[in-house]
């Protein structure tokens, strides 16, 4: 018997304990994180499936992995000779979890989870979807503590704080604003979960994760009073006095459920769909609960004039980063050994020598051929393809730095290109420059724009499945919202100061893959008797590659927008590199 | 004492019997109608106001008129010299009535209404609001009755078939998917009250109320059996024999209370939005209430290929006659005495040399000089000004017509025209063809096309305040749902066979309106590996004002589409008109 097999009839025995019929495991972490600290990590614990997306049950005779297209092949190669099996989500006949459990485990059947790794909305869903069918969800203490021997500790590191001159609004400041919009969304206070707002909220930033500069913790934001629950070893005696100083309560992580057990009375905020069902429940009876908007959320995904600026500065860094970047690839392939892999190495390498670099913002996507195609997969040193001279590249990486994150994606050449490619990628960028360049009346959602990045490609038979812009987080998570582009409805407006993503694609399953991102932020434009009008400003600094444009297909607008952004280009970091990196960059920004 | 005082007055006395403190009028019928029969006019005998919308609310001391911006001026005027005072609503103070009850009556006042004129949507949610403010809300019978004298009879006007060969689908076979559509929905029947769902469930028409050629009557449509309330003496003998041999039983109009009252443990679809309050509190305990959108309002959207045809036979008639009316007008200008009440009157008599015009659609709206920009304005005799030779002319028309119903709006000049006029003209018609050529992949939605017909305007400052298409029905109703093509979010996809207006506009306050209106049906376009694609098919056929084109503006693809679809209406139109008229459609249509 093989250790994940030992370890699900160890489960099953403490399941048994419990009088439980299946156990879910739900994989996620109580602050809804995208990363996860390895604490954390249950799924690969108990599945050994290490994709991103994954959800788990185990009944007395079953162990079943749900995952999505993107992990079908991955799941299947991590899960052979174990005792689980993989059922497939986002396929036509696909049947997630929840309905499985109805289809197929008895009347009365108690199905037990973790409250604390449970968002409040998907728990009240699942526990009536279980009550229809008679059947019972059982909240258990989280039971993988008894059986995961040697489970990781939850991080210990450091917090430290983001100067005022770098996160542009006092701590004081933020949180007398946020308190407001809770006082105007009718309550006194709100629960505050999820990480990169709370780093937000505290202008405070820790390395618990990877990729997001974040830390563990929960907060209570209110007019009255302030308190944030982290342990203590994880802040410095001076940040605690300055914290506490500026009228911020620090108690321990775990005390938030004693905590909120003891409130009186208040009106409690919260977003079911981030907070954790453990905190929900441990809210005393005496208060009411308000369920909405988390308020940083909406506040943070508008930056200050000094973000902005942090921003700006960080494409620069990343700019001078990719052009020696490409300049390396230009030179080395066909001659060293070049893997998608180590394409991602070296795009982070070069990143990292630019002033405070503090890590990728996420792992590199970098598609050669069909891997190109495969939208979401991430590549490791033992599936990567060697990337020869021939057809091209796609690269989508970020970094963070202390004053802003970045996200970009470029597609190169690396050899003979074909007129498909040519035509496919021409068509992408009409799509990008659409949605950059298009005027706006106050009060427009990202559905409203989506289409003006696929016009183009709808008008040729194409499309791509995936949204067009995501918000990116201020030297914080690479993907926030709560405003996005894309068909679906989002009630958000998009506002100045939201920095997007803008991000069309073409994908050709089984050949290549192609994606132009640059990062946005939304600006004011005139003001009319009609309406205020918004658009958006460019922030990335990296050449397009013109070697793939099919020039007959741009309008003179389109090209002159591309010559214009080659120009600031081309003159933003000519002052910053190598005298032997000037004539490449000349030669990429040079007019069409 | 003028008699509108006198009414008010007497309806307190019955306010009283009633142990009321308020008593609210919606002022629409049984049936969610967008015109009412006389008998349903009741905010016109209570208020002597005229306009199209507003609500009414009567206490012991105050007879209050909530309105619109449309409606300010006329309201004002007519409301004077009486007990009514008018509030305002879509202005940024507004109190709407439930607010106003909310804040100026006493608790555990009593609010009576009739419940036959409230859906029961609007019900549940005035209810809640009233319970919340301790009051209540009491259903009695329609006290208008009591004090209006010679108050008009419902219409007994004879119902007649519209026959299969312009239908398109037999009543059996229409009935039949309805029916199963109904058991998907997890019901066994519905009630079906919206006049013109009826009409097209039972391929039966009517003249019940002005421009739209329905009848009053409910029904309910389910697997087992069939019912259809109207007065006998609205149908012949041979019709209701002919209804019954289709297994149709035929019930007087109010015995669906007793109907609905007596079934037994049926699950029952309504659409709470439609369907009114008495109707719903008559349901017999013992069913179920399924609410849901109503089946044949999904299912008449999406015309089937006989209706299509019937469609553009209309739309040449349609263009004969717009092109006389045209032809007529340049000639008339500055020689006639010419307003824009008989301009309307003009149109409609173009309309009816058809063979098969049954009427117009809804009452023109003709807009010259500020008129023009006042969108929902109809004016009468007595308020229409002069068009003189100067400037442009809006028209907006339609005609019901056997098979088919029309809604076109043309600007045209009429005079010296400015250049901002040109350049408004030939931006709005840059979005009206970028709507009709868009190629976009199934399940795109209204709110995502909607930016199309803006953008042109948009990247000029400029922009409209309504949406840019509805849903036409098939000598039915001009406007009818569930799609819209406007920026607010609607669930129902854009599909084949629906049929919708593209109305782009500009309205200049003070100075003048213009928008151009084609109708058009979704069709098929190409399927890729990508998607099925989905396109639009223009069916009005009638120039667009060359005159008014600012050339330079247009591209190669809106010139060519522009010198294509004149190239058709004049093939099309040609071999229909007189020699005379031969001359002036070649040069209304020749190419830019």
């Amino acid at each position: 018997m093989n250790k994940i097999t030992a370890n699900v009839e160890a489960l099953r025995k403490h399941m048994l304990n419990e009088n439980l019929q299946a156990y879910y495991i739900s994989c996620t972490d109580p602050h809804s994180s995208e990363y996860l600290p390895d604490y954390w990590k249950t799924r690969e614990f108990i599945s050994g499936f290490t994709g991103s997306y994954g959800e788990i049950l185990i009944t007395m005779d079953k162990a079943i992995l749900w995952t999505d297209t993107r992990y079908f092949i991955q799941a299947e190669d991590q899960l052979a000779g174990t005792c689980f099996e993989m059922h497939k989500l986002r396929v036509s006949d696909a049947i997630p979890f929840d309905q499985w459990i109805v289809q197929n485990l008895p009347k009365n059947a108690k199905i037990g989870t973790s409250a604390i790794t449970l968002p409040y909305s998907t728990a009240s869903h699942l526990q009536k979807q279980l009550a229809e069918a008679e059947m019972e969800l059982v909240y258990v203490p989280d039971l993988l503590d008894k059986i995961w021997d040697k489970r990781p500790a939850l991080p210990a590191d450091k917090v430290f704080e983001l100067d005022e001159a770098i996160a542009g609004i006092s701590r004081t400041n933020k949180l007398t604003r946020i308190a407001e919009e809770i006082e105007k969304a009718g309550a006194d206070m709100q629960i505050v979960s999820m990480l990169d707002e709370l780093a937000w909220c505290f202008n405070l930033r820790g390395s618990d994760v990877a990729y997001n500069p974040v830390f563990i913790a929960y907060a209570i934001i209110g007019k009255d009073k302030n308190v944030l629950f982290l342990e203590h070893e994880k802040i410095s005696e001076e940040l605690k006095a300055r914290l506490e100083g500026g009228e911020i309560i620090v108690l321990p992580y775990n005390e938030i459920f004693t905590y909120l057990n003891q409130l009186e009375g208040q009106k409690v905020l919260l977003d079911a769909g981030t907070v954790n069902t453990a905190i929900v429940n441990a809210i005393s009876g005496s208060c009411e609960i308000v369920f909405g908007n988390s308020v940083p959320t909406k506040l943070k995904a508008i930056k200050n004039p000094v973000e902005i600026e942090g921003f700006k500065s960080a494409m620069v860094k990343d700019g001078v980063a990719l052009l020696k970047f490409h300049f390396w690839l230009k030179n080395a392939i066909g001659k060293e050994e070049i893997t998608e892999y180590n394409v991602g190495r070296k795009i982070a390498e070069f990143r990292a020598e630019q002033k405070d670099f503090m890590g990728e913002s996420f792992p590199p996507i970098v598609g050669y051929k069909a891997h190109g195609a495969m939208v979401h997969l991430i590549v490791g040193e033992e599936n990567a393809f060697p990337v020869e001279k021939e057809g091209i590249l796609l690269f989508d990486s970020g970094g963070q730095y202390l004053h802003g994150t970045t996200d970009i994606t470029r597609t190169v050449v690396v050899g003979e290109i074909t007129d498909q490619q040519k035509k496919d990628f021409t068509l992408v960028l009409k799509g990008m420059i659409a949605l950059t360049t298009v005027q706006f009346p106050a009060g427009t959602k990202g559905c409203h724009l989506d289409i003006l990045a696929r016009k183009a490609l709808w008008d040729h038979g194409l499309n791509y499945g995936h949204g067009t812009g995501h918000g990116v987080g201020h030297f914080l998570a690479v993907h926030e919202g709560p405003m996005a582009i894309r068909a679906e409805f989002n009630e958000n407006t998009i506002v100045p100061g939201m920095v997007m993503s803008n991000e069309p694609a073409m994908y050709r399953t089984g050949k290549y893959g192609l994606r132009t991102e640059n990062m946005m932020v939304c600006v004011e434009k005139e003001k009319t008797e009609f309406a205020q009008f918004y658009g958006f400003e460019t922030l990335s600094l990296c050449p397009i590659e013109k070697k793939l444009l099919d020039v007959e297909l741009l309008t003179k607008e389109e090209i002159s927008w591309l010559n214009n952004y080659h120009q600031k280009v081309r003159e933003i970091l000519s002052p910053l590199i190598e005298s032997e990196l000037i004539g490449y960059l000349n030669d990429l920004t040079s007019p069409v």
